[in-house]
């Protein structure tokens, strides 16, 4: 967990407020969950591996009887940290369902925690910025989604970023039909995630190694090594046609291609930046639909990404509610952009003796405040032309001195630019 | 614990959006702390009665011999959520003092926990704002906090406010002026603390009851009852005279007169919105100088207050930082404050049939979003009156109605406003 200083939190409160406004434009309104649930709701099945991240908060009130007679550290805890920002969200729209808009479209900008050994790039505390649509089953969410997060990385100023869709159901159907049964599709799948780590040879291994049925893996392994199979066309029918094994289903294509002709109509451009990639997997047990992955080239991670989880608001509310959600992986997109300067007024640095008078220097700063412009009262120090540099260095953009003959009046000020 | 839905939410964000620019306009620096700290810096002792309401976080990999042998909560738990800003201030700056200015003036604007028992206005969750200046023992420091204070709520478009303030000092000298013995002050001004809520008869009862010296007892109710004591004057070196006994410490007396003058300098008025009140005394126990509670004639509780606390900083740090700091009551602001609508452009409802193309309707909402408007995409329901009423309830100021045949450009939209 990190302390943020100055500097670097004027520059994630500077992100976060892009991203923020960038998503509200596009219609998406911001809510906010407690940082701690339920933790037999935490522990429901529905965050896969994160589950076991989640840190405990301790019952109140546990008697020393209590603590000896605990079968287990669970069984002390009654709240816990979120892991992520999906299932508090699925646990909002159900308590709050009847005062919500029909689709929801919601921004969660806000912490989460996971007990992760320390590592380098691993924080356990770390913001999360997730965009969810909740009650449209079409494809109109996935392309409301893609068009507002790219329209928010370019605002960051990360041009040239794409996005890799594939479709669960394209997966599914995949597998099948190389004769994979249906009681080890997610297996597989897992498998499959690993492509970008282990290698095509890898993966066919590992199938091999669980168990696999030998005809299955052979078809998937000539289907993989296909030189077709890693060249990717511009997004659009064909491209998608090529990148599958033939009977893929025809309506999940059509969708996919109608979301790639609404990217590029919002965009202004004759092709989205989407990739299909028949590959794309997305660890996470609970889509259902079409799949997303963040990509920019200055980088060999994901910057991002989501999908649609059509089954997962049922477990909370009873009924089926469609959902699709993108989340935007905000700590690695924090490394990588520098987000434009905030506007505004300019920073001045009021550099006093001991003998300026109090009540002047309280005045002059007021006054400089009320036309806008940031102003700090500052001692002045022996080595001016350091304490110079420091100011500087932390954005001041001109100084005064000031002394026992300090002006009442700003526009007395021998204001000087500072760089 | 609260979920915020939009409208909240929006509501809290601008509200601290305007308190973080304008402290950040008199030259204050926002940080961030993890939420987390190690259980025993919580349990210091610094957070006085706070430190009992910790949540306490549960140690990882703790065995069932762990849970047996435990001899009470806190031996399972290595870390807590904070209780306060002040703790993890004093960490941060322990931490962190080489890389801060010599006088750090810091913003804070993050939620703490308490595990409170839930009654009304009073949450396990709720959002801090803190303002600290470490490193400057004079004056100059709570006048920079009352001045950026002030302006902070006068921004937040609460006319009125005032500030009452006294001097933990005062308070020890007029204690120890009456007879009271030295090692019960700090239990004497816990039992002043509660003059607003028993008054004063219920004050004099209480410090009989707690067996003090009867002659200092009847010397401070004779003082208590004085027909002056409760009539405050205009802040100034006559009204604190009048409302302390004889023999108060005429330096922090100038003190107070001098930050009263800045404050009404930086103000421009005649008078600053002070009020000394002698028997001010603030709960905890680490005050060591000036002590401030802000007040507004709307509600009888205080929205925020502050004090010097020069020896805190020293408990971790090993020498001693001077320090002083301000706390907005953000939740109260919250419930009491009607902020600024945030500026921009127009919030737009595009209202679609669902024979609208997809790609049309998403390239009108970018083509709004580039000209600076918000904009959603709605399906069109059959109560479209109903509809509208809630999208204008939502603050959208206008709408569209489109079908098949929807413009390609937002200057063919026929938009027409809401309200």
């Amino acid at each position: 967990m990190r302390d943020f200083l100055p500097a670097e939190k004027a520059r994630r409160e500077r992100i976060l407020g892009i991203i923020r406004e960038s998503y509200r434009a596009h219609g998406f309104d911001e809510i906010e969950t407690p940082v701690m649930e339920d933790s037999e709701r935490l522990h429901a099945g529905l965050g896969g591996d994160n589950e076991k991240l989640a840190f405990g908060v301790q019952r109140r009130g546990l008697s020393r009887d209590d603590l000896q007679s605990a079968e287990q550290p669970l069984d002390l805890v009654d709240l816990g940290l979120r892991f992520d920002l999906t299932v508090p969200l699925a646990r909002f729209y159900a308590t709050h369902r009847a005062e919500l808009p029909n689709v929801f479209r919601s921004i969660q900008l806000a912490p989460v925690w996971r007990a992760e050994r320390p590592q380098k790039g691993r924080y356990r505390q770390f913001v999360q910025c997730d965009i969810d649509i909740i009650g449209e089953p079409g494809i109109q969410a996935e392309a409301e989604l893609l068009v507002a997060s790219l329209a928010t990385v370019d605002a960051l100023g990360l041009a040239e970023a794409s996005i890799r869709v594939n479709d669960r159901r394209l997966l599914i159907g995949m597998l099948a039909g190389f004769g994979f049964a249906p009681d080890e599709h997610e297996a597989v799948l897992i498998t499959i995630d690993k492509l970008d780590k282990i290698g095509p040879d890898g993966v066919v291994a590992e199938l091999g190694e669980r168990g696999s049925d030998a005809d299955a893996v052979a078809a998937f392994r000539a289907f993989l090594l296909r030189p077709q199979t890693r060249e990717f066309l511009p997004f659009g029918e064909q491209a998608i046609r090529k990148a599958l094994p033939d009977g893929a289903d025809d309506a999940v294509v059509a969708t996919l291609v109608e979301l790639g002709d609404a990217v590029a109509a919002a965009r202004g451009e004759d092709a989205p930046p989407l990739v299909f990639d028949p590959f794309l997997v997305r660890g996470m047990g609970y889509y259902t639909g079409p799949i997303f992955e963040l990509a920019h080239p200055s980088v060999p991670y994901s910057l991002g990404g989501g999908g649609r989880y059509d089954g997962m608001i049922g477990r909370f509310l009873g009924t089926e509610v469609p959902a699709t959600g993108f989340s935007l992986g905000f700590e690695r997109l924090v490394d990588l952009v520098e987000p434009p300067a905030a506007s505004g007024g300019a920073a001045v640095a009021l550099l006093h003796d001991a003998d300026a008078p109090l009540a002047t220097l309280l005045a002059l700063q007021s006054a400089l405040v009320a036309r806008g412009d940031r102003a700090r009262l500052v001692k002045r120090a022996k080595n001016t032309k350091l304490q110079l540099e420091n100011l500087a260095e932390q954005a001041f953009t001109s100084f005064a001195f000031l002394g026992a003959d300090a002006p009442a009046s700003v526009d007395d000020l021998d204001l000087r630019p500072l760089d």
